[in-house]
């Protein structure tokens, strides 16, 4: 008879020239990533915003959830969503990206959710802020760990598990961290966490854990599952470093009118203006540079003014006169505490964290 | 220089072993299925509903937009969004397919968006009957067509293009087929039509044109692109046959939890219900049977009372005593109308109307 061990996929690495398998395929169709025009708009439209569940969506009837904070607590605290809703409301905007983004234009490509460069998108997230309610509860442990426990359960390398990820106190507790209930003005659609889910901003999408059941306080730093997942290694057997902060990238909205099954891009010849999003978890973006020639030349974008939602990707601009002919269109984004978008991929196993420019293809017609 | 013919991908079907192209890939990464495990759900949840966008969705200013119904008519008419949302309001529930669901799953692959089997949603779609709108501007032609205008614009198989489709007089003025301007009691997301499209039920989803900007009655038959494209063929030379409506099928809600990679299902022994939803365009559902050895033996589920929505898909339950072991869960939908979902996949050139189930792997642990 089969076991866990037999059903559920060992890490491995594409070999050379193999096609996307199945499995990603299938992963590809239930996570989906943010179409690139919908980078046009400063918060992503409903639908749209990338989503990755590792297992199913929990169903949740709204009428039974309760959500604990409890361990070293001296006040263990439990809401239903009544409560919940009940507290002090922020909202934050706040540019999450998985950080598998990325994965499939690595060579060779490791076998998991096969993002190429969409996993990323823009939220209006509202709740109540964790260092309040960790405030209320009042931890007896000094420096200790927070330990997040969602509803969704599966089996992950042969280990069956609830989605769980911890934090260090000091970031839990950090300004801008919220229990959200609400996402661009409306309760929590089922596959971003309903009823209620931790955002982390600033960090990369698996600390911000969906579909939130319990909070615990502990004294020993948590070394739960995902985070011998979420890893940099360049071997299963590397200790690895752990993924934090999202690293800095930019992303065009595609010129033009696509093909459908190549997506390359066709315009007709004139001026346009390009525009499209940077971010990075780091720091604030304090330069992005384009390229028409597919890397040989950049010039300097426009930054959008302001930049007061710290959390945010910016708006950039630059007007290109389109010559006919073939071009290939290229992005690289900069942040203030110097961090550089990849002009290559930098490879590891887990293909995390490849924040490297996806050349954008585009055909300027004669006419 | 490259033409828009190099840049456009011809039609043509994988090689035997050839794994899932990039190509398919990205169209998999924006166009998305529905998560099985949503198929709980009466009304798919918002941002869960498939879609598929041949080129990209278009950015619209709702101050800007207008729909016109010209042609052969007595009286032209032109309307705002405003306008449009003043009209008399009909809702009907509809389960939408594309017609390429089950694509990815033919032996040669066509290669094209490559669904699995969740290219499906239901919805609550609100707005104002074409019948109604047919009556005000008055058709002068008798049996004539009418043509429907998207705003998305592309190139497909080397041919620029405004999508567009067209419908026969009797079918475009038949009960339910509506103008919507609201799905699931909001505005259109931008992904589903924004700001108005048809929604013609029991059809598959190529029909119901999204971004709707014209409609124009003519005294010929349309005989557009989206029209030559989806067509039953064996081979290009084909003339085939037009596609039209859905062909029934059934889907489980996947019982236990999943492998994040395989999607296997793992479960504990004992009782379980096991639980579905079957649709068919071509009448209401009238059987569904259910397997879990594979096909072998099959029994006949239990199907919810009711179905006074003609256009929606029906639940059905069976309970299965889950024994420790490997199962293979198959679906078998039958509708009034005597069609009944194939076993095996029917090929076709295009990847059309592919409903063979797709067996869905369950592992039973021993505790």
């Amino acid at each position: 008879m089969a076991s866990l061990e037999e059903i559920s996929a060992k890490s491995r690495l594409a070999e050379e020239h193999e096609g996307i398998t199945f499995d990603e395929l299938r992963l590809a169709s239930r996570n989906h990533a943010v179409p690139q025009e919908a980078l046009r708009s400063d918060v992503t439209p409903a639908g749209l915003h990338y989503q990755l569940t590792h297992y199913d969506i929990p169903y949740v009837d709204p009428a039974d959830c309760r959500l604990t904070l409890d361990g070293l607590v001296t006040r263990p605290l439990t809401f239903d969503l009544a409560a919940l809703r009940a507290l002090p409301r922020h909202t934050v905007r706040v540019t999450m990206e998985c950080a598998g983004n990325g994965r499939a234009a690595l060579s060779p490509r490791p076998i998991s959710q096969p993002w190429l460069n969409g996993a990323v998108g823009t939220a209006d997230w509202t709740g109540v802020r964790l260092a309040d309610l960790l405030a209320d509860a009042d931890p007896t442990a000094e420096n200790g760990y927070v330990v997040f426990t969602g509803l969704d359960h599966g089996i992950e390398r042969g280990v069956e598990q609830d989605y769980q990820r911890g934090l260090p106190m000091e970031e839990a507790a950090a300004d801008d961290v919220l229990i959200a209930h609400e996402m661009n003005g409306a309760p929590l659609p089922p596959q971003h966490g309903f009823p209620a889910r931790l955002v982390v901003p600033g960090w990369y999408g698996m600390t911000s854990v969906k579909w939130l059941a319990g909070i615990s306080v502990q004294a020993e730093r948590f070394e739960g599952f995902q985070h011998h997942a979420y890893r940099l290694r360049q071997s299963p057997d590397d200790v690895g470093v752990e993924l934090t902060r999202i690293e800095p990238r930019a992303l065009l909205v595609p010129p033009g009118f696509p093909d459908f099954i190549t997506r390359t891009r066709v315009l007709r010849p004139g001026r346009v203006e390009l525009e499209g999003r940077a971010w990075s978890g780091w720091g604030r973006v304090a330069r992005v540079e384009i390229s028409t020639d597919g890397g040989a030349t950049w010039a300097d974008a426009t930054l959008e003014e302001g930049g007061l939602r710290r959390w945010a990707w910016k708006r950039f601009t630059w007007e290109w006169d389109a010559q006919p002919g073939e071009h290939s269109l290229r992005v690289r984004a900069h942040d203030e505490t110097g961090r550089v978008q990849a002009i290559d991929p930098t490879w590891n196993r887990g293909g995390f964290a490849n924040n490297a420019d996806q050349p954008l293809p585009c055909l300027v017609l004669d006419d």
